[in-house]
């Protein structure tokens, strides 16, 4: 493991002649080359064989033997893997871009969290994982306080954790279900006709409520998240669902400067379409409860809206009495150059609830005050979260401030951006919209075969990406990538464009 | 934490000390105290406060800050908890039959499990966590070999993990629903109205298909699990739910032999209202993809059926096209005296689905070669489970094969359900209706309350118990519980009985 780490001095130099010999073409050599990753970073990418090698396929034909395997990439040899490049069975090294659907915060083997590991205190975390709901580790408080509590969003005095992004906002939902019912009420406690009824799926005590979500967006696969996904069919093919209102998120024209006038009609146009369904849905008795609502969706197709959009959907929910929930599974943990993207709205009043997961390690939800359940075993679950992955999240947030990765991101991201709007001009008939915050970038191809193919050449010179809606790619690296690593990436890409033609 | 280990020897003769002093009545005193436990353990309960004790209070204050404590009971100290034995942040040490709500296999700092912890080459495992389906790693398909699919139950060719209980059922429910919908196609390609209308939740790409429960069950609080979850009304109420049938579950009158003409006309009986449920649901026009059963419902109160009732059962979904899916998120993982739960039926034809969670420390479900999804990302998500997890799974397993664990779940489960037949004929006016198979054990209490005040006068003489039902006590004490730990447990149980009086 050891032998495999390059010096700081020998990577750097390394950089600099990779740089300097590329193409002719490559406008992208390095004038920030002084600027360099810590020393457990490798240099570059190395490809030995094209990617799924022989060992990955084999290995696929393998575990196709227990369970389905149609969406396996190739298979990872973590040990080696380091910093911003995952390697393969195959001995490949590729420079990281989709991190693990945006799941990896600082990078493989960060030598922060392999010291963790080192420490005999930290033992027990792991290999004893409580009940957190009814019997917490002594440090659970101070370790809440010093990771996640840390990083509350405006307004969001109390976070409560769970398993996985899916499972979170499941839980966000049922808090917003059960503060509706409450308001509606006016008071907390049910009727004998509310908990006998509910016992057996059925009116009042199952309440014909709503969520309110937007065409395009993800919050997960469960089903209740899932009647608030409207990405992909393939996503709720033959999966029951609920009746619950879809909104139309806008559809910007970009760039962004040349169709203000028409990117503020289209926000209108959603938000009035927002107001109409709470409306309906009120009149067919299943008012809505709460609003979901992505920073930026993901899944859907990077898909952005203007800080005006989301502040003006936030007075909508004040005004109609339905909670406001805002989904930062993927935007959130620092990839959009704030810790959380809808920090870059500016909102006046908070949203009520914020859902995490991915980046943080762990899921959960903040929320406000009032969105708490008062009484126990609503909100519960046997594990609730999991102390060990708060363990890293406190670790991550340490390098993360020590690092001052928010504003690497930034730098790093406007790099990337940069790049890709100077392809984007020189391949216009390929490349469209640029778009992105931070290093969370995207960008569309002409048609969804082009765009897998360009996926599959660029994985073969050694950039892992990910596609995202009908025909884009995404950007998702960790927040150790660099500009250098941007201008690596821009290098291979222009390759994989120029060879396309 | 080494200087609290108790050497085999010392823990021998204090076992013998502590139970030659237990006062008259105790008709415990064991006389196979020879037979003793694994070094790592510790000899008894030792109280220094009532529970939860001043420190434990404090935490709780602090904590109740930052989310609901409602449920909490106290705070542990895991560092110094050592196989049966759970220690709180007072100092206090319990012999815990519990064991994280029944999710803590093997005790606490198991040897086996710390010693994973020191092997450098599992670091990575734990600082990686992959997205398991898109990029595996290397092992994952040995892992999976040597951890979950060599104890997979008869006819269960496939495994898929996920990370809690609820996303287990949930992905079970909807690939029952993809095995139904593709059934009723007569393949597996849907229509472009399928694909359209999926995407807005509406008929017939999001079908109204239903999953058959049983009133009692357990199954998730996740929305999907929810309508299938029919044992408290609390974790119900004021969610939106399915108009999905639930059927009786079987009451059985005790003691068993004195009842076998009765309880097989319940059984009978419930067996019939399954058949009329699918019948009316079917006309309903919401047929029944599935149905779902605990082989013994924990939460709802430990309620059992026969084999023949669950094998009838079987007989019914294959009747009506129905997927068979055995959640053994609570009774899986050996401690009925069988790995799992159901293998006591004795099934010709294997269930379709058997889920897990808990002690088997990752959530996940086996499943038929037919009940598998052919298309990718249909049941998908970011982390698909945790290695880290497998891992601890692998020597789990290693741990119970070894020391021959399901023997002593056999054994130590006589001792205390003989304990419990005891104590129920010396106080008929507390305890009755006394059941289990191996250690997952339950005992009725005359009323809430009184269960309530035992289960805390239990606790502060040292002996962790949970509820479960309507006024049950339920026994779920980890594999390493020997006999002797059950001698300890009925000494205090029958102290506590004597109080009461």
């Amino acid at each position: 493991m050891v032998s495999s780490l390059i010096s700081r001095q020998l990577a750097l130099s390394l950089h600099k002649n990779l740089w300097l010999s590329a193409p002719a073409r490559c406008r992208y050599v390095s004038k920030a080359a002084a600027k360099t990753q810590a020393d457990f970073d490798y240099d570059g990418p190395s490809m030995k064989t094209s990617v799924p090698g022989p060992r990955s396929q084999e290995l696929t034909k393998q575990l196709g033997e227990m369970q389905n395997v149609g969406a396996v990439n190739f298979f990872c040899n973590y040990e080696e893997s380091r910093g911003n490049y995952l390697v393969d069975v195959d001995g490949n090294r590729m420079l990281d871009l989709y991190t693990q659907i945006s799941s990896i915060p600082i990078g493989y083997n960060h030598p922060a969290l392999l010291k963790l590991m080192a420490n005999p205190n930290n033992l027990s975390t792991f290999v004893n994982r409580p009940a957190l709901g009814i019997l917490p580790p002594e440090n659970f408080p101070d370790r809440l306080a010093e990771s996640l509590l840390s990083v509350a969003p405006s307004g969001m005095t109390r976070v409560q954790t769970m398993a996985c992004g899916s499972c979170s906002n499941e839980n966000a939902f049922k808090s917003m279900f059960i503060w509706y019912k409450n308001k509606e009420r006016g008071h907390s406690t049910p009727s004998n006709e509310d908990l006998s009824t509910c016992m057996i799926n059925q009116v009042p005590g199952c309440p014909d409520l709503s969520i309110l979500s937007f065409m395009g967006s993800f919050h997960g696969r469960t089903m209740g998240c899932l009647a608030t996904t409207h990405s992909k069919a393939i996503h709720k093919l033959d999966i029951p669902s609920f009746d619950w209102p879809i909104a139309p998120f806008p559809r910007l024209q970009y760039p962004l400067e040349e169709f203000s006038r028409e990117n503020a009609q289209e926000e209108s146009r959603c938000l009035e379409e927002v107001e109409d369904l709470i409306v309906k849905w009120r009149q067919k008795g299943k008012p809505v409860a709460g609003i979901v609502v992505e920073p930026i969706q993901a899944e859907g197709g990077d898909n952005h809206a203007s800080p005006d959009f989301f502040r003006s959907l936030r007075k909508i929910t004040r005004k109609h009495g339905c909670a406001f929930h805002v989904d930062e599974v993927q935007t959130g943990g620092g990839t959009t150059g704030k810790f959380w993207a809808h920090e870059h709205w500016g909102l006046e009043d908070p949203a009520d609830i914020v859902s995490f997961s991915k980046k943080l390690l762990t899921g959960g939800y903040f929320q406000r005050d009032e969105l708490q359940a008062n009484e126990p075993y609503r909100i519960f679950n046997t594990w609730m979260g999991d102390p060990s992955k708060n363990l890293f999240l406190s670790e991550v947030l340490n390098v993360i401030r020590r690092e001052n990765l928010l504003e690497e991101v930034t730098r790093s991201g406007k790099a990337l951006l940069n790049g890709l709007y100077e392809l984007q001009a020189q391949y216009p008939g390929i490349l469209s919209r640029a778009r992105g915050q931070g290093t969370f970038c995207a960008v569309d191809i002409c048609d969804d075969g082009t765009r897998n193919s360009i996926l599959l050449k660029a994985r073969d010179k050694g950039v892992i990406l990910g596609g995202c809606g009908e025909r884009s790619i995404r950007f998702r690296p960790a927040l150790i990538f660099k500009e250098y690593h941007a201008q690596i990436f821009l290098n291979i890409f222009s390759d994989v464009l120029a060879q396309l033609k």
